[in-house]
């Protein structure tokens, strides 16, 4: 998946040390794909998958929203052009002391899933609009979201009811399906309970504007995933079949799916070793890792595609391991990663689809080795 | 485990944001406790686990030995005031032009694991000291060290055999029982491994010197752990069992043991929720979590103590999770967490033993969260 601009830019440039490379002409079209399958949803670029300047410029021109997790994203995002109008501030965990500083700037927008959030935005936001976010069950994701954000459906209800009874704007319901989801079906059963809560509160008065169907999209990794003009139908035909012809005002929140396939990170082969002569796996060390920016392989989770110049040849299994000196800083050795035999010590190999979620998780100094650099091409 | 001196500091300062403060006086206390448990040892300070300038010109001042994972680690230590001959290149992977970069800078003294290692070093560190590191079980540890590093026994002294044919100082064999490490036996297995390979290179006419003992020195976090005085005996032991009256040099290197007690973290509590109104556990969300220097609570491994104003009063389960919009960033949810009732949105915890492996951990910039901060006082 890299790019010829990406090749050139390593071959040129030649950057010592591992590098992230991200072609913002990908992240272009991949927005334009968004637009055409979801011509009727606001993008709200989920600005944790990928904060460079570049890319947030990029996609503030194109008229992209923002959906923001914390102040500094805020302020990255307006920094990058953005209004405050098209910013979310998407973190259902927020200090009462961060709302009011969003508030100040103009965001007029925040997640919610439970009553105690809302009185901190009713405090320090008055009038506000606020949206609950509803568990989803999350199957068929590779980063599954577990029941960290969201309440069940009955709650959200009581949640949103209380908003209105504090002056707040009760705007809609979000849902998140998980990461990387490649169940088309997945947003058929959200928008379901969307439609739930809808209903509910209509019978009370209280008419709901907006569904935010979050994220999700997936990159491809290894495995082939949809495209956008599938999920665009698929979830047309589910706002279509749920809704009737009152479909409400939608938003989608992509990160992964907007910038994981732009980005190729480079990375040396620091060492091939056995750790017995009857080993059967070789142990492949790059001078990248878990706390370097590959934090998505915790679990091995995700199993990202990694080129070299030997391919097409004979492979053998590696377990593949970052270099630090700690035991967790090993990416694949549950199910080992085939690599060609001709690898050697010193060679380059590209770990294709890391636009998302790499640079800024990265240690910012463990071991001595510093964060994770990146150039936006 | 908080000090009158990191309480006064919080007291007076009232640091903004969620910070670790390091009282010095652990510090020293914890080397003067190594020193006299294991007095025929040198102490080299794993830097990694805390790389403070502070800390590190401390025990550079004390007299201590580092060691180190990369460059930046060895220029950290020298920085500090450390000689080149008490620092050890301790990383088993390291890239050729690191090694040549530390030799430069005096280093003599390096770790290995494989043939591919030593033949690195032989060309760029020519005579240099190489201790092979063996590998071991694990056992008993809390945070194990899986097989990333080391070779079985038997390799080892393949190693040191081809180190010394290439004009390498075999100069010894090295383990490590596994962070956290609680079961005294630990040590004397390693050791009964180390002075095979010391047996049957002796036949050979290679005589080994040194014995690195690693680290695995616990610190307290809920449960007591054994104090350095009885480390010291029960290696000293199994030294006199294993090597009777040709005791080698010995070298150890605690991180944990070093720093963990000796730090603290203040955190707030963001937002305190359920899911559903029938939940009977509470979600208790902080302003730091796995990504802003917690990431040893990954699989729940380590298990802090959390002091809070209401300590004594009635608890509940509570599920801890942190500030950031990533569904993986939850502390404890396996085992839910005891917290008193009375806890309440916006009062202070004290997350305590978190002087090692946080800081350094933390991620550069994820959901647009600053590092943690730290003192040391």
């Amino acid at each position: 998946m890299a790019t010829q601009r990406i090749l050139d830019f390593l071959a040129t440039r030649r950057p010592t040390g591992p590098c992230l490379v991200v072609d913002l002409d990908v992240v272009r079209d991949n927005f334009r794909a968004f637009e055409k399958a979801l011509p009727d949803s606001k993008i709200y670029y989920a600005v944790k998958a990928n904060p460079a300047p570049e890319i947030l410029r990029l996609l503030a021109t194109m008229g992209s929203s923002f959906d923001t997790a914390s102040v500094a994203e805020v302020e990255m995002a307006m920094d990058a052009g953005a209004p405050a109008h098209r910013i979310s501030f998407g973190n259902t965990i927020k200090k009462e002391r961060d709302i009011a500083r969003a508030y100040q700037l103009g965001i007029r927008l925040f997640a919610v899933d439970c009553v105690e959030e809302v009185e901190k935005i009713a405090r320090v936001a008055p009038g506000a609009r606020v949206f609950c976010r509803v568990l989803t069950d999350g199957e068929g994701a590779e980063w599954p979201l577990s029941r960290k954000f969201g309440c069940v459906p009955a709650m959200a209800v009581d949640v949103l009811r209380h908003a209105k009874s504090l002056g707040l704007d009760a705007y809609g319901v979000s849902f998140h399906v998980g990461s990387q989801q490649t169940d088309l079906n997945a947003w058929d059963r959200a928008l379901g309970d969307a439609k739930k809560v809808f209903a509910t509160l209509a019978e009370e008065g209280i008419v709901l504007k907006m569904v935010n169907m979050g994220g999700g999209f997936p990159t491809r990794y290894l495995r082939d995933v949809p495209v956008a003009q599938d999920y665009g139908q698929a979830i047309f035909s589910a706002l279509r079949r749920h809704f009737g012809n009152a479909i409400p005002e939608t938003i989608i929140e992509p990160g992964r799916g907007m910038v994981g396939n732009a980005g190729v990170i480079k990375s040396e082969v620091v060492l091939i070793s056995k750790k017995a002569d009857n080993d059967n796996v070789r142990w492949v060390f790059l001078d990248i890792g878990k706390f370097g920016g590959l934090a998505e392989t915790m679990d091995e989770a995700i199993r990202y595609a990694i080129t070299t110049a030997y391919d097409g040849t004979e492979t053998a299994p590696c377990v593949l391991a970052g270099p630090t000196c700690d035991s967790a800083d090993v990416m694949y050795e549950k199910t080992p990663y085939p690599l060609p035999l001709s690898l050697t010590i010193g060679d380059e190999v590209l770990i294709e689809g890391t636009g998302a979620y790499t640079t800024t998780y990265s240690a910012v100094a463990f071991n001595g080795f510093e964060p994770l650099r990146s150039y936006v091409i």
